[in-house]
This record gives C-alpha cells, sequence and structure tokens, in this order.
C-alpha cells in the first residue's frame, strides 16, 4: 500500500480535463462521480455492485456515521472500509451541511455547531477538530473542512461573514488534520461566496494560501439556478490551481455534471441516482424514464440496450410491474442501473475529453436528455 | 429441451427419501425448498442469487400474478420464466389459499370462487379451469390443482364436505390441464382433511384414483400445532406412491422441514426465510439470531461462519447497524444469508440421506437451534 495521495492530468479538451487521484487505497479516474452511501451503505446496493458499475470512491456523511453508529465505534470495529465492506477510496464530508439540513436546535459560534441529533435528539458539538477526528476515526481517504453552508439567498455582507468564519475553520481542520491524519490520506478545502464571483474568488484564493490536497466547491445546487451555479463554477475554476482536484458538491443531473466538467470540475457526489432508483426513475442513454408511467406495461426492450449494466437488461414492463407492486427488487435494479449509468457517462467523458471531442459528446447527451424520456419527477 | 417430468429416487434412510425431478427446466434435488417468489421476484432478491443460493426451483403465486400484472400480460411478455429472469423450473400454486387468507367478499360454490381483489376490489372468479389456465398461460413447470383450503379448526363434517368439494375440482383440473398442458408441465393432486387422519387418507387414495404428477399435503401449519402436522404428514405419506414427489406445502422452519423429511416429504415452500429476512432475523447454523438485538452492535464475528453464502460474511455489528437504521442492504443481505441457509440445510440433508445417517444430522441442527441463537420473533 502506497503511502502517497497526487493527482495527475492526463489531457484536456479546452477546460476539460481528464486524470487520475491516487490514493493508498486505489486509483480514481477523472471526471469521476462518487455514489453516495450516506449511513455506511449506498442504499439497496451490494457493495460489489457499487465497484462493477465502475465507482472508484464513494462518499459516505460524517454527520450520519457520528450518530449512528457513532465514530468511535466504526472505529473500534475496524473502520468504514471494513465495516462497510468497501476496500476502495471513501470520500466523507465534514458533516456541516447535514447539521444545517437535518439537525434540529442548531446554535453556531466561532467554535463550531451544536445541534440536536435528528436520531435521538442527542445534543451533538461539531467543531472543525472534531470534524476532523470524526472522520479520522472512520479512516476516511479523503475528509473535507468543516464548513458553514452560507444559506441561499444570502446577502453579499452575509455571504462574506459566512465564507470567513469558514476560512477561520478551514485553517483550524487544516492544523487539526495535521495532528491526527495518517499518511496517505487527502484533507480538501470548500470554497463558498454564495453567487458572488468575487467572494468565490476570494475564498478560493485564501484557501490556496492556507493549502489543500484538492478544492471544492460548495453551497451550490442550492436554489440559485442552473445558470448562476456555472457561473460560479466558472470563476472558482479560473483561480483553482491546475494540479490539485476539484470537486463540485451535492451536483447533480448528467446535464449538470457535464457543464461543469466543461468548466473544469473532477469529482462530483450526488443522491440523484440513488433516490431516483427509488422512486421509479431510471438515467439511461435513451434518456430519463419514469417506470411508473403506464406506457411501460407492455414494454418487452430491455431498460437501456446501450449500457452494459446487468440490472439494465430487465424488460420495461418487468420493471414497471415491480415498481407498481412496491418490490424492493423495483429499487434495487433500478439504483444499480442509475449509478451505473453515471459511472458510464463519465467513463465516456473521459475518453471524450482524451479525443478531444468533448464538447460534441456532451451535446449529444444533453439533446438525448432533451428529445425523449418522461417528464421528470423531482 | 427434453420433454420429459419425471422423479428419480436416489436413497432413503428410514423414511426420509433424496432424489431428483427432471424437467423440461432442469433437475430439482429433493428434498428441495423453494423460495417464495409471490409477484414475480423472491422478495429483495436478484434471481442470480436465487440461483446461487441453491435454490433449483421457485414458487409463485397464481393469485398475485392473476391480478398484477395478469396472466394474459405476463403470457403476452413471453412467460413467467422470462419476465422474472427465472430460468429454472417454477411451480405456481392454484391461487385457493390466497384467495381464502387475501380477497374480500369470497363465495364458493361448485362452480368456483368468486371473489374481489385485494389490489383494486375487481370482482374475479377462479374456477378449477381458470386456475389451470392461468397456470399455463404462466408457463409453470409444475402446477396445482385448485382446492378449498379446508378452515381450521374444522368439524369432521366440514372436513369431509371440503375435500369432496376439493376432490371434484381436482378432477376438472386434470382435465383441463390435458387438454391445456404443454409436454413436459406437471399438475400436482393436494391432500386435504384437517387433522384428521382417515380423512387425509381417504383423501390421498381419492387423488391417487385420479393420477397426479405428485403429491401435495395442503391445510397444515394453520394452528394445528407441529405435533397434529407432523402426525397428518405420517398418515399421508403412509399412502402416497413411493414413485411420485411429494411435497408439504407452507412449510416451515428448519425443524419443520428436517421432521417431516424424516417423515418422506421432498418438497417445501415458507416465506419465513424472506419475510424473516425483511424482519431483522436471521437463520444460520448457530441458530436464529435477531439481528436488531443490542448485544450484536459491536460483534464482528461474521453473520454465519459456517454457511458459504456471500452475505454470511459481513460483520453482525454491520447488519446491526443495517436494520437499526433502516437500510434496504440490511433486508437484502438477511434475505440472502436466510434463503441459501434454507439451501444448505436442504444440501446436507440430502447427503446425510445417502450417507444413511439423517437422523443424527436432523438431531444436531434441532440441538443446535434449541441451545443457541435468539428468542424468535414472530
Amino acid at each position: 500500500m502506497s503511502k502517497a495521495f497526487s493527482f495527475a492530468l492526463k489531457a484536456q479538451d479546452g477546460a476539460a480535463r481528464t486524470g487520475a487521484i491516487t490514493t493508498p487505497r486505489g486509483i480514481v479516474r477523472t471526471p469521476a462521480f462518487m455514489p453516495v452511501g450516506t449511513g455506511a451503505t449506498v442504499k439497496a446496493m451490494f457493495p460489489e455492485d457499487v465497484k462493477a458499475s465502475g465507482a472508484d470512491i464513494i462518499l459516505a456523511n460524517t454527520y450520519h456515521l457520528m450518530l449512528r453508529p457513532g465514530a468511535e465505534r466504526v472505529a473500534r470495529l475496524g473502520g468504514l472500509h471494513q465495516f462497510m465492506h468497501w476496500d476502495g477510496p471513501i470520500l466523507t464530508d465534514s458533516g456541516g451541511y447535514q447539521v444545517m439540513s437535518l439537525a434540529k436546535l442548531r446554535k453556531i459560534d466561532e467554535q463550531g455547531v451544536t445541534f440536536q441529533s435528528h436520531i435521538d435528539g442527542a445534543s451533538v458539538v461539531l467543531s472543525p477538530e472534531r470534524a476532523v477526528e470524526v472522520q479520522c476515526l472512520l479512516g476516511s481517504d479523503i475528509q473535507m473542512v468543516l464548513d458553514e453552508c452560507t444559506p441561499f439567498p444570502a446577502t453579499r455582507e452575509e455571504a462574506r461573514a459566512s465564507l470567513e468564519l469558514s476560512l477561520r475553520w478551514a485553517k483550524r481542520c487544516k492544523d487539526a488534520f495535521a495532528a491526527m491524519a495518517k499518511p496517505g490520506q487527502a484533507l480538501f478545502g470548500i470554497v463558498q461566496g454564495s453567487v458572488y464571483p468575487d467572494l468565490r474568488e476570494a475564498c478560493a484564493r485564501a484557501l490556496i494560501e492556507i493549502g489543500f490536497d484538492g478544492y471544492a466547491v460548495g453551497g451550490l445546487a442550492v436554489g440559485e439556478g442552473q445558470g448562476a451555479m456555472l457561473e460560479m463554477v466558472e470563476a472558482t475554476a479560473a483561480v483553482l490551481p491546475v494540479d490539485r482536484p476539484r470537486y463540485l458538491m451535492g451536483v447533480g443531473t448528467p446535464e449538470d455534471l457535464l457543464a461543469s466538467i466543461a468548466r473544469g470540475i473532477d469529482m462530483f457526489d450526488c443522491v440523484l441516482p440513488t433516490r431516483s432508483g427509488r422512486h421509479c426513475q431510471a438515467f439511461t442513454w435513451g434518456g430519463r424514464l419514469n417506470l411508473r408511467n403506464a406506457r411501460y406495461a407492455e414494454d418487452t426492450s430491455p431498460l437501456d440496450a446501450e449500457s452494459a449494466c446487468p440490472a439494465a437488461r430487465y424488460q420495461r414492463a418487468y420493471l414497471h410491474h415491480l415498481v407498481r407492486s412496491g418490490e424492493v427488487l423495483g429499487a434495487m435494479l433500478l439504483t444499480y442501473a442509475n449509478v451505473q449509468f453515471y459511472e458510464e457517462l463519465m467513463g465516456r467523458a473521459r475518453e471524450a475529453i482524451v479525443q478531444g471531442r468533448f464538447a460534441s459528446f456532451a451535446a449529444d447527451v444533453k439533446r438525448r436528455y432533451a428529445e425523449s424520456g418522461d417528464e421528470y419527477e423531482d
């Protein structure tokens, strides 16, 4: 097991990049999509199928795992990788985002966040130092700094005050990480700044000054719309170092991913493929399908003839029957097919970048999604 | 694809038998446990894992499938095997049992049963002829006659009247089957007679007179207790032909299966392993476990070190976490491990019979289940 964390670019096509992140637990081909394994499981998938789908890395949620089963318990049980049967790299978020979206009675001060668990109401403190400690206890390969995910909308002054707090926390995370992390583990900074390009730039520069192994763009896909999101991505990517991976957090649709890759993003995570799979929605090379739709009741064609996923070979009529009947197998098959579609999308994007035809590839996928498939239900 | 249906005994050990049923879709090693695939899916399992668990044959429910997606629709979609990605043999029940247990406003007369669908309230008629027609539309390899599952308790006169109706229906099923079935398909009769050994015997003899490819023992495990159940099994098996498979319907626990094999039964189906898997219960070679139990929170041992099932290699602590968190993967893993335990139990039973040590094998399993494991929750 090598001890190094590194990132190497292989090719560029316009602002789009392809390369590889090397971690002690394996290589992550970029652009990369990370399936979300919130509670130490990518919902409704066997870990070996996550691997078979083409995923090199998964994301797990610090907030959920620190509450249940608890970071110290996971450490006693041998760490998150062994616990959840995933021997590849794992990225963990810092828990900050879920504190904002899920916990009750939050109180934020300079020290950190105090909140009540959404599971049992217990009072919990999350400071920058504790966020890093928890991620080290889990054994995370790529850790994220604790930040305040700026609410949307925010005035310029609110956004500035919020990102300044996040920057002070980022520095404390870096210090804690230097004291606690093992060789080969990485820590990423998170750029905030709401929808203000100059704040995004300033935040990015301040994070670069502190120095991180990679940089994430946070606080987007929270209601600002795709146009504003892409503008922020572009403004941020313009000042991020070329030789560090760039991660757009919590995004998004296939169209979002391609538009962000075109602006220089390397990594993504999103619950969309897994959550959609549990809600009868499929992402396919022929567009988005809603398998509840009566039009599929006698459709003998496979879910996605173009996908190599075993789950995509099932008849649409059968999947329709399963989801109408509320059968678990429906969620299992659609989740698997969706995750593999996202991974195949990244694979084809990497190939297109190497071959210098990323723009036409992205336009083709965008056209497919615009012209075919069903109405999307969120 | 051979056209023959046949049964050959390989060895006997006391009344316990091992052999093989040959069907056009493959061989069923007996004693056999059939996982239940009610709605064209063994709940929470991929079909390839059902196969990998050791199952040679599965059961599907005529009642459920005739209501949703409909037998004619399944036929248009290529038949049940193609629909549900299972190319091995399928046994279908006749729908009679579920009409009694699930449907509303049942009306039974000589012609058949009229009932309201539990799904949409539609009025549906199930006659002996329609039960066979539906099973032929599904493409079932082993079909069951429509019978009236005698309620429990029943007086001797009620039981006699009920089984006489069932016998008249059995004859009509045989006639319909002769007109409709394809070569290689089989039809089994069902012995009723409540808890009256002489009625059981008389019913068996009358069915043998009509002549079936196999014989089932029905109307048991409905509250009569294990003692009465085994007495009926013994009385029935005593008069059934040696050269036809014997199927005990809807039974049961590992202990029930072994006690019934000891009395000459060859085939079983039961929802217990699959339903238990969705309710945190595991069947293992070390007894029954309730994974919700706090004692497993930091238990790093695998679910079942003696099982060859991939799902049984997961840490108990992880399974505990999954079931406590309500994660689908918990149900997926426990279902897989339970079904494979049942299949391994049948495999070891077959081996023990060949080697003339079935009684000591069964006693060993019974002791394990009595001495270890958790309290069982129904």
